[in-house]
């Protein structure tokens, strides 16, 4: 029987009508059931998607769970590697494999400008296109048009923007984003949403949730017209008022979502507002959907998210700074280009099994480094990715056994993360690199 | 018994007296026998390098052959990748096994600066640094010394310059040399030398090749210090006079050098004026000893060359060109980036066996290069590098099978080179990126 409207007979779909009740429940318009017009079923996310909890922590919030998608299993928690362009930066496909990806993000504002969605549709979608044969989530593109489009006009309608690199004209809706995701054909999807920028005013910041609800309505009616086969998870936005946090947790975990992102969240804020934020979050989100926290983060977040009930993981920090020479090891962020390394005949850790750790010395790595080798980025990256990935599985064990509590405060009293005015150092460096770049 | 004195009995050694007899020779001051002074035999290459010719070409000068060393055999005509700072550019030793590389090249003056000789020698030497446990061939350094380094001094006693780098002082004589490849470990070795420049005047021409002899006669007596295990080829030059390649390849020829380096070639001089300056060089050289055609070339110069005579090639071009786009077709290059690639669901080209063409679509390898994602680089530089190692392979089929000249033949009819003018072009777009990598 359909989950929402309680009148379909098939269990494992939500008809068109139930969608619409789920949507109008949420509103508050109506609170039980709504007749049914014709046999016009829809598919559900639930033959092509499911989330099954393994283990739940006795004393966190956190949880190991398994995720069904078309192109394979994904094992929570998990860290998702970002191929923005396509293309996780310096790694093929063998080399995300053998580093224990299990799912990659690609960013849909760079793939709509370059090489196009339409394009990558008729090459058999971003699968086919990159040679990634496991699952894909791919984003929105809203982030992207906040934070590097030049944004000529929001409206109720979508997102109005010129391409950072010609200048050429967009719009982004709710509908026109399903549609370029359905193109892309990614296995996990997400709608277009508002991430409100920090410090944001409180009445902004409803403004920007509210109509992140609306557009989350839209997309879903919008999807059904696509690939049944991929899964849209909703966004939680809220920005920093726990009220808007609790507020938005529970809208869009209400609506039929197989799937949540907690998104606005790692954009300039102090680390202690984000962990407040995932408190007011995490209590009133669903428990048998999975939970991804948008573009966080580095080690130690992940270790303290998966605490608050975070599940999925993306982020581009580890292969960038692995690309300026950071490279993480259990005692914190270390420099490979520091003199240090320069004759050490070990691996970059000694412990470590990823292919660089493997098969070269750290001296090597830092002669590369030094002298800006192409290798460099590729073998850095290579083991700041399985270093992510290790981190994640090695969550999901503690979970098992019920140790995470445990390893969570041994790994935080080891790792010494880097320092706020490192990061913001750092932060600024990027800008100007990427500047150039664009130059 | 010595091949040179025809005193020492140890038939798989020359003696230091004997190495110094044959130098007296090629110096046409002693014709035979020297009288041997004590037991102090030194360790003869044969020992640790042969060469077997496998066999001619009866219409032509090309010879297939192999090249034992101590990391391996070396099947000829080959062509050697570039790994000019310890890294073929973007390529890890995986990568060049799996595209057939047989033996890579390094270059001591880049190594000299960073991160140093002795470094290298400290962590094993190139092989254990770098990971690449096939055969390694060292150039001298000259040649960078001359056309990148800031040229102080040239003097009998060698070549004092200023590092590119830091503007830091060296000095190369042909001992430090012996000494600074001894310290890197590579297989085998090239002793310091003078490239002169295209167009140079004949008694500069004569004055840069004499010195060279001379340096070559210092460099033999001074490896005997070093590593029996490596071997000392030696370098024939003779700027553009044919009367001073021939004298040049009869004396280098004549000299205890197991094999034999062809230099002051493809430095900017016209194609034809390089095959003349060949036609003059291989027939005064030894037949029994390989000879390597230093830092050529293109896939046609490799199919030419070889009916030249010559059997080793190393160059950055394969390497230089995908990196910028150009990637080695049966045809010809073709730019990656050209919209025709835009939507090519196929391989860069239908029947290529790398690893790029047997998992990416040409309309991938178009988008990553367009965007200019580090992925390319590497995926452009397996393609060329197949390329090369598949034609060398192919060149020594049909020196077996007695179809060289009809593949020759067939080869230069289909593929349509680079004309001199985009090479010209290229080679100041190319000057002018290293120059802004420089500042």
């Amino acid at each position: 029987m359909c989950i929402y409207c309680l009148v379909s007979r098939d269990l494992t779909r939500i008809c068109q009508i139930g969608l619409l009740c789920a949507i109008l429940r949420a509103r508050k318009v109506v609170g039980a059931r709504v007749q049914h017009v014709g046999s016009n079923t829809i598919s559900s996310t639930s033959s092509h998607f499911s989330f099954t909890v393994d283990a739940v922590c006795a004393v966190t919030w956190a949880r190991a769970g398994t995720i069904q998608t078309p192109h394979g299993a994904i094992r929570t928690p998990i860290f998702m590697p970002v191929g923005t362009q396509a293309s996780v930066k310096s790694l093929s496909p063998a080399d995300l494999h053998e580093a224990g990806a299990q799912i990659i993000l690609a960013n849909t504002y760079h793939l709509m400008l370059r090489p196009g969605s339409e394009l990558i549709d008729t090459l058999g979608g971003l699968h086919s296109f990159t040679g990634w044969d496991s699952p894909i989530l791919t984003d929105s593109g809203g982030f992207q048009v906040f934070s590097l489009g030049h944004l000529r006009e929001l409206s109720e309608e979508g997102a109005d923007f010129k391409s950072h690199l010609d200048g050429s004209p967009h719009l982004l809706t709710p509908e026109s984003v399903m549609r370029i995701e359905a193109e892309l054909g990614a296995d996990i999807i997400l709608p277009l949403d508002i991430c409100a920028a920090y410090p944001c005013a409180p009445e902004q910041a409803r403004a920007a949730m509210e109509r992140t609800h609306r557009w989350a309505e839209r997309a879903l009616i919008a999807k059904e017209r696509y690939r049944p086969e991929q899964t849209l998870f909703g966004i939680v936005q809220g920005a920093f008022e726990p009220e808007l946090r609790d507020e938005s947790a529970r809208f869009i975990g209400n609506l039929p979502f197989p799937g949540l992102s907690i998104g606005g969240l790692s954009v300039g804020e102090p680390k202690a507002v984000m962990w407040e934020m995932l408190r007011h979050t995490t209590p009133a989100l669903p428990r048998d959907k999975p939970r991804h926290l948008l573009g966080v983060g580095s080690p130690e977040d992940l270790v303290i998210a998966v605490g608050l009930g975070m599940d999925m993981f993306d982020c581009v920090l580890p292969t960038r700074v692995a690309r300026h020479g950071g490279l993480f090891t259990a005692r914190g962020r270390v420099n490979i280009k520091t003199a240090r390394f320069r004759a050490e005949s070990g691996p970059i850790e000694a412990d470590c099994d990823c292919y660089t750790c493997r098969n070269f010395s750290a001296a090597y790595v830092h002669h590369l480094a030094r002298v800006g080798e192409l290798l460099y980025y590729r073998l850095g990256s290579i083991h700041n990715v399985r270093f992510m990935l290790r981190l994640a599985g090695r969550l999901r064990e503690t979970i098992i056994d019920g140790t995470y509590p445990a390893f969570r405060d041994e790994f935080l009293a080891r790792y010494r993360p880097a320092s706020e005015q490192v990061r913001e150092d750092q932060r600024e460096k990027w800008k100007l690199a990427h500047q150039n770049e664009r130059a």
